[in-house]
C-alpha cells in the first residue's frame, strides 16, 4: 500500500483542500437556507412536505412559489455553476506545480468572491456588487485554466 | 512516465472510486428517468422535441409542465447539490490518509442515504423519510469536511 | 515537500486535464451567454438587476421569462448534469492506469459530443441531433465507469 499522506504534504494541494472545503461548505449552507425559508414561510414544492399543515385542498395552498425561496435557489444554482469548474480546473492546476503564493492568491480571491456573491444575492445589495463578485470568481477560474492549458496541453 | 497505478492501490482511494462511481451512475439514471417520463407522458420543454407528435399549434400543447417530470428534475438537482460537495471533499479527505474503516463507513452511509433519498422522492414516501435521507448524506459530508479542516487547515 | 509535478507527467492525466479544462471552459461560456441574452433582450430574474432600465412598476415588466434565455439555462443545466459525472469518474478512471489511446478516445468523444450538444441545443438543430450528442457523452461516461468498477471494485 502506498503512503498517500505524502501527497497531502504538498502545500499547494493542502491549500486547495482547505479553500475547497470552505467554499463547498458555504454552498451546502444554501440547502439549509432554502429549507429554513420553506419552513418559516410555508412554501413547498412537494405535497408530502406540507401534510402537517393540513390535507387535501387545504394543503395545496402551500404548494407555491415564493420570491425569497427562488432567490436562494438561484444563488445556489449559480454556486454550482461556478464551483464545479473551480473544483475540476483547480485540482488539476494544483497538481501542475504552480507557484505556492500565486496559487493561494487564486484560491483566496475565488473563495472571497463567492462568499461576497452570496451576500450580494441574498441581502440583496444593489448591482454591480453581485456582477463584480461573479466576474472575479470567473476570472480566477479562467486564469487557472489558461495556466493549465499553456503548460500542459496534451490533446 | 510515472506509474500512477500505485496511487490506486491505496485502499481508501479504491473504495472512494467505487462508491463515487456508484453514486454518480445513480445520478445519471435521473437523466434517463426524466427522458422516460417526457416521452411516455408527452411533456416537452423544447418545440423541436415534439415535432413527431404534430406541428404548429398542434405541437404546442406538448410544451407543458408535468408534476411527475418536475419531481424527477427536483430529485436530480438535489443530487447535484449534494454529490458535488461529496466529490470534492471526499476526494481530498481520501488523500488525507484517514482510517480505512472510518472512510468506508462514511462512503457507505452517503451512498445509501442518496439512494434512499431518490426512492423517497420518486415514490414518494411520506416525510420525514426524504428529509432524514438528506440529512444523513449532509452529515457525512460535514464530518469529512471537519476531519479535513482539523488535520490539514492551510490558509 | 513532495514533487507533485511528476504526477502531471503521466500522459493520461495530462490528457484528462486538457480535455476537462476545455469542456469546463465551454460550460462557463453558458453563464456569459445567459448574461448576454438577459442584457440584450432585457429579461431579468432579480429586481436589482433592472434598476437602470426604470424603477417601480416600470422595472417590473423586465422581470419575465424568455424562451431564448430559458433555452440557454436548460443547456447549461444539462451540461452540469453530465460534466459532473465525467469529472468524478474520469479522474478516477485516469488514475486507474488505462491504456493511453483508449483514454484519449474517451475524452475526445465526450468533449466533442458536449460541444455538439450545445450547438444542437442553441441553434436549435432538429432532433435527434441533440439526443444523439447526449447519448454519446452518456455512453462514454458509462464506459469509463464500467472499466473502473470492473478493475477496481472495492466495497
Amino acid at each position: 500500500m502506498v503512503d498517500l499522506t505524502q501527497l497531502m504534504e504538498n502545500e499547494v494541494l493542502m491549500a486547495f483542500a482547505s479553500y475547497t472545503t470552505i467554499v463547498l461548505s458555504k454552498m451546502m449552507l444554501m440547502s439549509t437556507t432554502t429549507a429554513f425559508y420553506r419552513l418559516t414561510r410555508k412554501v413547498f414544492a412537494n405535497p408530502e412536505d406540507c401534510v402537517s399543515f393540513g390535507r387535501g385542498e387545504n394543503a395545496k395552498k402551500f404548494l407555491r412559489i415564493d420570491d425569497r425561496v427562488e432567490r436562494v435557489r438561484r444563488a445556489h444554482l449559480n454556486d454550482l455553476e461556478n464551483i464545479v469548474p473551480f473544483l475540476g480546473i483547480g485540482l488539476l492546476y494544483s497538481l501542475s506545480g504552480p507557484d505556492l503564493s500565486t496559487a493561494i492568491l487564486h484560491f483566496r480571491l475565488f473563495v472571497g468572491a463567492r462568499i461576497y456573491h452570496t451576500i450580494a444575492y441574498l441581502l440583496p445589495l444593489p448591482q454591480p456588487n453581485r456582477a463584480l463578485a461573479f466576474f472575479v470568481g470567473y476570472g480566477v477560474t479562467v486564469s487557472m485554466a489558461y495556466r493549465l492549458l499553456k503548460s500542459r496541453l496534451y490533446l
